[in-house]
């Protein structure tokens, strides 16, 4: 430990005559111009210059206020500009109008970094907006680099730095844990909750309207920063979901991520939108975005804190056999149905190990999973029997509870449970449910800087968050997305020379032409522009078939009266494509001719790019399950083939793609194949903003896409 | 106040001259007797009677203990017979063999209320359920009423009384609460969880292995308890679920009852009966058991009291439309998603209130809902818009949150949420977001009881309790049942003479004969029990037919080919009579010929009883519906028409239904009179243990059984 904060202080040193990491001159400057410090102890510049003395920052503070000669004792300037030394970093309370101002004249003084706390920006509308703007572009002339507009800047507790900007904040307790919040006033909120779990902090970034910094840059710096070993972040919305991705993909090979976003519902999208002005985007992206990154997602806040409690100090554990102690049988029945909500399952120990338990536990006491020791067990039947489940071999990890027992000596059996919960090998998790009357044991466990819970659903829902992030450590594959030998340039043209309706869609023909270029199995098809085509073209298809309209405006053929199925002669073929030739008048460009297909099962498979973020691909089973219980599964392009088949299995009618009550089932590996060439045409095709293939029939054999649509941005 | 204090007084004086009720003797005895006080300061009987010593209890005690003359400085007793005065009381602390002794030494001295203590009985297995049998023996012979074994016993906070048992427990603080607990130790867990919260108690009953007073008598008797305005309970399972649901009933018209349930998954049943021996049963009948009887079921402590909290002080919403208000944007989105989450919506205020609104809150603070009132925002900005939402007609309750502003006097601001959430005609609730920040403005909404919250989710939850008892008070229909007209007296016949399978199935004939007692609409069937029969028979039903095996051991027909389908002369019908002649051998009586039906919708219907509940009904769309997607409801017999139509509609396939896509729907009257004429059935004829209608085949103007079992009870 002394070695690692002799390191750090030598690279804190050096750090000035290297090319420094734009993270690092926020988080470690030696020079801070406070640009706007006021006098005025009701104002947000006093209280953060405050802050900033307060923490007691291991550098110098520049003040500058045209207005004062001096602030809390600091000589104070006029301008940056009149500063001498070198600065490295500027944090701006100024009022949003004088900001631009003041940043041009940081460019000036070559600072390379500012945190603008300032609010009024682009969350106000109207004028805000400009002003946004402006503070971005002069960012970007200048080479600064921005954090903010509209946060509470950041945190750096390391004992050689002690940076804090938050006003109002005490420099937060040093820990382990990362965090960064797109509101200001969560990290606050967030912070005290902390504070009472004892959870330690590395570094914290309020990153407001993130005007330039932002989850990306985040992501990418905690991932290398040695200090840090849990990312949690508070998310409203994204921009740039792509390198989001990738840089959080990255961040979870070597530390878990743990992502509250809010706005999960359209309301609460609306509300993201109206107070930050960004946007939210629907939920399904953000879904599959985190699974995709190997992101932990949480719902509430308490869960966060949870949660990165106990990465705080407890091992992985290699399997999800939880065993759970407890001296009261109704909180371990709480914590068996917790178990079985998380999924994780109930260990059954040896019997060795329950004739040891045996030896210090009353007869009647029942060791049967959940351990309930009763109500007179004390610090050395809990020792004895922690140890021993720790010991087993069927045994993951062990959730260890206790029900307030006055006659009993809780804090010693506090002390018991810390032992087992540092050093282990196995996650210990104690817990003391209650709230006054465990106080003393809870202490303890805090001084220890071992987790501790006081209600049985935490402490099993902390458990769930270690196992989840094993499995996604060990079951990581970093699979490689197929590229199958497609005709990527031609599709292009046909794009490019589309006609489009005024929606953007492209016609059937033009899309069939895609699928083929793709290598989508179709159903046989052919193309008759004239009534004389049609001989030749039914022969090929063969009766009986369908006629579907080729005609860009119309979308959706079959309500207007475009799709004619069951046509079984060329007779009747040329009476409907007179009658669809009159109905569509000038719209019209001939007739797709399809065979009909035998019936089969119907399955969608889809695709819709939200500009910034990768593709989401849907697949669901087609007609009532999607159009009655929607059940569909979600997932972002390019995907890998374990990806694709987790989509087809985590849909609920997986079970009838297998086969059911005797009737036969489809080839999944068709299936997927028709998912993964989607995935591939969506990501090579940027210009493609949804994917419809509806119906795909899919057979033991076979699966054989029967009609499609195709959406291409419109500008 | 003061007069019902008064009340209160005179009425326990009068209470030892009239018919005392039962649950009477237990929180207002006179005289109690402390049979087995201790004088070790370690053991639970010492503890016990300490508690009741410090308790401050308006009453006189008499320990019985024969190894002492003194215990704790009262005058001991060396058994109750030795007592001279009249004793209301009992409470037993001896060890479990000598319960019976002095059980019966109850008896003589003609105690009528014992509460014992002890734990070591149905729990522990082996001669403890041996004891607890003969504990259950005593208490009838002699008249006496029991709370537990195996429990902590009773509270009663009245100030002319403080009564209570629980060992190493201070006496709550006086409040509308009553509790009811089957566990000990989640009692003293949740006292700890509510002294924090503010929640004060009426009454407290932990009611252990139950021999005797259960939660059914506990229901009873806090309904009609003026000092009890909200009942919880924590529940492991039932033994007498139909009592237990027209007690319930009759309670949650007069107050809000909560039921935290356990045991909720298979795994946690069986925690359950391995800890009290009692049955957790399948969670589907208490679901239904809660729904019916108007139940609000709580899922985690922390959620039962936050729910108590805002019902101890708050009026129920007229409606669902909650205004938000916040000092930080992020705050308001958690709230937004978790309103959505719970069925609320969010108010849309009226244009006067916004232009009021705007009279005191910054030009650029967002007044859409939720109303982010910006950081510097004080208590006069939040009065002001407090006042004014609850003013507003289309708001029905408001949350009203804060972050830690340190830079703002946040007690003034929990002063003047505590004097909107106070006299309120609308819900108001206060949440301050944080942990050691908040404790000032905390400590002030407590001493002023109204509720607080820490989280938003928690804020947003607690309003939605109040509007789901808003809403099951005002659709409360007390519908009667409607009784078709049947033949029971018939059907008991059939049941009495029907040959049973092993697993108790009755004959397909026998179960067609019922269901047409009870005015069924089957599909038209014929019986043959001799191939000569075949020819009249089936030229009654016509063909194509289908032929079904009568063999009462026979239970999956379809799975030994005992099922023909598309029988089309009568030559094949002789044929297929042969053959399933050989195939069933002795076991044969004869063969069902059907009518084959034409498509239509599959449903199915059924019903299973466990004894001591109430029978489940359970309806789904049949085939692929119920066995891949599990689309099933479930509903408690005797269901009234809403409940029956409430039961289709919660399906998924309602849709489907209904019609979807230009399908036709079906007649969703005659599928209500099928659940209701087999609640009817099962409800009037106990004997039967499960029904399934399945399929029943739906069409757009009458549905049809097409098969159907029955299996009746064995002993």
């Amino acid at each position: 430990m002394k070695n690692k904060v002799n390191m750090e202080f030598h690279n804190i040193n050096s750090l000035k005559f290297q090319t420094m990491n734009a993270m690092d001159l926020f988080f470690n400057p030696g020079k801070v111009a406070i640009i706007g410090a006021s006098r005025n102890p009701k104002s947000l510049a006093y209280q953060t210059f405050k802050s900033m003395i307060e923490s007691g920052f291991e550098g110098a503070f520049f003040p500058v206020n045209p207005k004062a000669d001096y602030v809390l004792g600091y000589k104070s300037y006029k301008s940056v500009l009149e500063i001498e030394d070198e600065i490295d970093l500027a944090v701006i309370t100024v009022p949003a109008k004088i900001v631009p101002f003041v940043l041009e004249e940081c460019g000036k003084k070559e600072i390379k970094a500012a945190v603008i706390i300032t609010a009024g920006f682009k969350e106000v509308g109207g004028e805000g907006v400009f002003l946004e703007k402006k503070v971005r572009e002069i960012g970007k002339n200048w080479g600064i680099r921005i954090i903010g507009p509209n946060c509470l800047g950041i945190i750096n507790t390391s004992p050689q730095k002690r940076l804090n900007t938050f006003f109002a904040t005490p420099l937060p307790e040093r820990g382990k844990v990362a965090f960064v919040s797109q509101s200001g006033a969560i990290c606050v909120s967030f912070l005290d909750h902390a504070r009472e779990k004892g959870i330690g902090f590395s570094k914290i970034m309020s990153i407001g309207n993130k005007v330039d910094i932002d989850e990306v840059d985040a992501l990418k710096y905690f991932k290398d920063d040695p200090e840090t070993e849990i990312i949690l972040i508070y998310l409203e919305g994204l921009a740039k979901g792509e390198e989001f991705l990738e840089a959080a993909k990255e961040a979870t090979k070597k530390k878990p991520v743990f992502v509250l976003k809010v706005g999960r519902t359209p309301e609460g999208a609306r509300a993201v939108s109206s107070h930050t002005g960004s946007m939210a985007g629907i939920d399904e992206i953000y879904e599959a975005l985190f699974k995709k990154s190997g992101i932990l997602r949480v719902y509430e806040l308490a869960e966060m804190a949870d949660k990165a409690l106990v990465f705080i100090s407890q091992p992985l554990p290699k399997g999800n056999r939880v065993a759970i102690i407890t001296n009261a049988g109704g909180t371990g029945v709480i914590a068996t149905d917790e178990c079985v909500k998380r999924e994780l399952s109930l260990a059954k120990i040896t019997p060795e190990t329950e004739k040891k338990l045996r030896e210090k536990v009353p007869p009647y006491a029942s060791l049967a999973n959940p351990f309930d020791l009763i109500g007179d067990a004390d610090a050395e039947r809990y020792d004895w029997v922690m140890e021993h489940l720790l010991k087993d071999k069927n045994v993951d990890a062990v959730v260890s509870m206790m029900v307030p027992q006055k006659m009993i000596d809780m804090e010693e059996v506090a002390k018991r449970m810390a032992k087992y919960a540092k050093n282990g090998k196995k996650p210990l998790i104690p817990a003391f449910l209650g709230e006054r009357s465990v106080l003393k044991p809870i202490e303890i466990l805090k001084k220890e800087k071992v987790p501790f819970y006081t209600f049985p659903e935490n402490a099993i829902n902390a458990v769930a968050g270690l196992y989840q992030y094993m499995i996604l450590k060990k079951f990581r594959k970093d699979e490689k997305e197929p590229l199958f030998k497609v005709k990527t340039e031609k599709v292009k043209k046909i794009i490019e020379k589309a006609e489009k309706s005024r929606d953007g869609f492209i016609s059937l023909k033009d899309a069939f032409l895609i699928l083929e270029y793709y290598g989508f199995n179709l159903i046989k098809w052919e193309f008759a522009e004239e009534e004389t085509d049609l001989k030749d073209r039914c022969k090929k298809t063969g009766f009986p078939l369908v006629m579907k309209v080729v005609a860009p405006e119309v979308v959706h053929k079959m309500d207007v009266g475009g799709v004619v199925l069951n046509v079984r002669s060329e007779k009747d073929a040329i009476i409907e494509f007179q009658k669809m030739k009159n109905r569509f008048e000038t719209g019209f460009k001939g007739v797709i001719l399809q065979k009909m297909g035998k019936p089969a099962k119907e399955l969608i498979v889809g695709a819709r790019r939200i500009k910034g973020f990768p593709p989401l691909i849907v697949f669901g089973l087609g007609g009532i399950y999607v159009e009655v219980i929607k059940d569909v599964s979600f997932g972002l392009a390019p995907l890998a083939p374990s990806e694709a088949e987790e989509m087809i299995k985590s849909t609920k009618g997986y079970n009838l793609l297998k086969g059911v009550r005797g009737e036969k089932g489809v080839n999944i590996n068709r299936v997927k194949d028709v998912i993964l060439r989607a995935s591939q045409l969506v990501t090579e095709i940027p210009e493609i903003e949804e994917l419809d293939l509806n119906p795909v029939f899919a057979y033991m054999n076979k699966t054989v896409i029967v009609d499609a649509r195709i959406k291409v941005f419109q500008n």
